[in-house]
């Protein structure tokens, strides 16, 4: 698993924005040897410091056109609602035959931000790894995240399929299964399988935290497994989560709006006493479960809300 | 941790009902020497085998009377909506001085139904182990399910203190940390930390299943963070649940009001682009998640909802 590459599959690799994905993917390219350089940039200092310290890329920039000079990859890292800015930042010091990449959450809101600053001669190819753990920050990275977990590159109209194919190689380096799917469709599932659930997790948790007749403390001492797992989901990132709703607010208010549909059927059945209804419903939902733990995306061990399967 | 105690806390314990509590109610029993003899019962007679088989109690009982003739403690571990009948079933077998208690996650409910049935001199004391698993049956049980767990005791007016504290040495010998809570205030508590989420798991999952542009097959291949947790909150036992929602009705429909209203109120803010509102609600809920970590319900090693934290 730390047996270096033959050889890397670029020569340069610039990483702009040093969070959680970021810093992963650093360490993954070093265990695995996928780039002979890897540079990068964050636009706090503090940040900058923090990955000096710890070692964080084979060099920290002080700006992001330094950090992507000569690279033969540049990722963006950033939030998705920061995009734009930071490609038309980078955008004169980019090489010529270079990729860009990116890994935001929201894919048709960056390719509208971002493909009108990418320069003539520069391969443009969006993509999202689904990997994440609920930290965030340069010191959250570790080379085993993305592990088995699907990487999904969405390419723009035209894009040379070469420079498609590399990136590729560079995921599945990096652990990844890598699939490609269009901008739209890509908005669309990922705002059912994790945008909505984000948000509804996040309100559930606002509502704990409001009630006054449940004190905060009974909330947190008596937090049994569906709301603890609510409240790590709710940890996440503000910032990144912020851009996610607002830039894909059509996939995100549509799945909402078929939530509420349900949840009112259900809030119903509840009312009148619709036992079968809520039965039927309840069955019906364990099926998606297995089909989970078949296609090996999370296993059967029982799980507490609170870290034990490695102990039990 | 499997040193038996220095001397049983009852001579003979009975357990209706042969779930996931019960099973790991027999395992936690044996492994601390809490009882003398332990004898099961369920009304499925497959249930009953298979705990023959597996070695589950002292001894099976082919009927809930035999089963509570001469107990000390005899416990109803069958789902909420059953408690009544069971209790009346049982309640010409039980012995003068024994105590009644049982492992409902509604407590007025299970109260109002079984109160009725307890004769003179039995000591109802209704409780509550806040543990579980998405697993269910005979066979899902282990010893450790209710180390460091909260279980709640609520007992009912005129219960004999001598019979709470037995019932809660016998907890405390299971591993669990034992409080005691009223009715009422139970049911709200877990109508925040427990019953909402549940539901609106369950929701999630079944608008992901409905939904026929994504595909079940992309709904499982790409289920990030946020929907795999959701798939394993809802593929809990969909005869409990049932059960809970209907019995715990008032207390659900009062959360899930609050819970619509706070919905809707950041759905506003998505589809007005209202950031600012968004980013301070994200940033409030971080706060729940570090008070549940300081109390030692979960752990701050990242999760990435497939049951890799003990092989990272």
């Amino acid at each position: 698993m730390s047996l270096p590459a033959t050889k890397p599959v670029y020569d340069r690799v610039a990483l702009i924005g040093l969070g959680l994905i970021a810093s992963s993917m650093f360490w993954a390219i070093q265990r695995a040897g996928l780039a002979g350089e890897v540079t990068g940039y964050a636009r706090s200092e503090t940040t900058r410091d923090t990955a000096r310290r710890i070692g964080l890329c084979d060099r920290i920039c002080d700006s992001a056109a330094e950090a992507v000079e000569g690279a033969d990859l540049v990722v963006l890292c950033v939030p998705v609602g920061a995009m734009g800015q930071v490609a038309a930042e980078i955008a004169p010091a980019l090489k010529p035959g270079a990729t860009l990449s990116d890994v935001g959450s929201v894919k048709r809101h960056v390719i509208e931000t971002v493909s009108p600053h990418v320069p003539e001669g520069v391969h443009f190819v969006p993509s999202h790894p689904l990997a994440g753990t609920e930290h965030s920050g340069p010191e959250s990275g570790f080379a085993e995240l993305f592990q088995n977990r699907w990487c999904l590159l969405v390419p723009v109209e035209d894009t040379e399929p070469s420079a498609v194919m590399r990136l590729r190689r560079f995921w599945e380096g990096m652990g990844a299964n890598v699939d490609e799917m269009e901008a739209d469709h890509h908005d669309l599932v990922l705002a059912v399988t994790s945008h909505t659930p984000h948000l509804i997790a996040y309100t559930m948790v606002g509502v704990a935290d409001d009630l006054r007749r449940v004190t905060d403390s009974e909330v947190i001492k008596y937090s049994a497994a569906g709301f603890r797992d609510f409240t790590r989901i709710a940890a996440s990132d503000p910032t990144m989560w912020r851009d996610i709703f607002l830039t894909n607010k059509t996939a995100t208010l549509e799945i909402l709006g078929r939530f509420t549909e349900e949840l009112f059927a259900l809030q119903r059945a509840i009312r009148t006493g619709d036992g079968q209804h809520l039965f039927d419903y309840f069955t019906r939902t364990r099926a998606i479960r297995r089909g989970i733990i078949e296609a090996g995306q999370d296993t059967s061990a029982p799980d507490f809300g609170r870290g034990a399967k490695g102990k039990a």
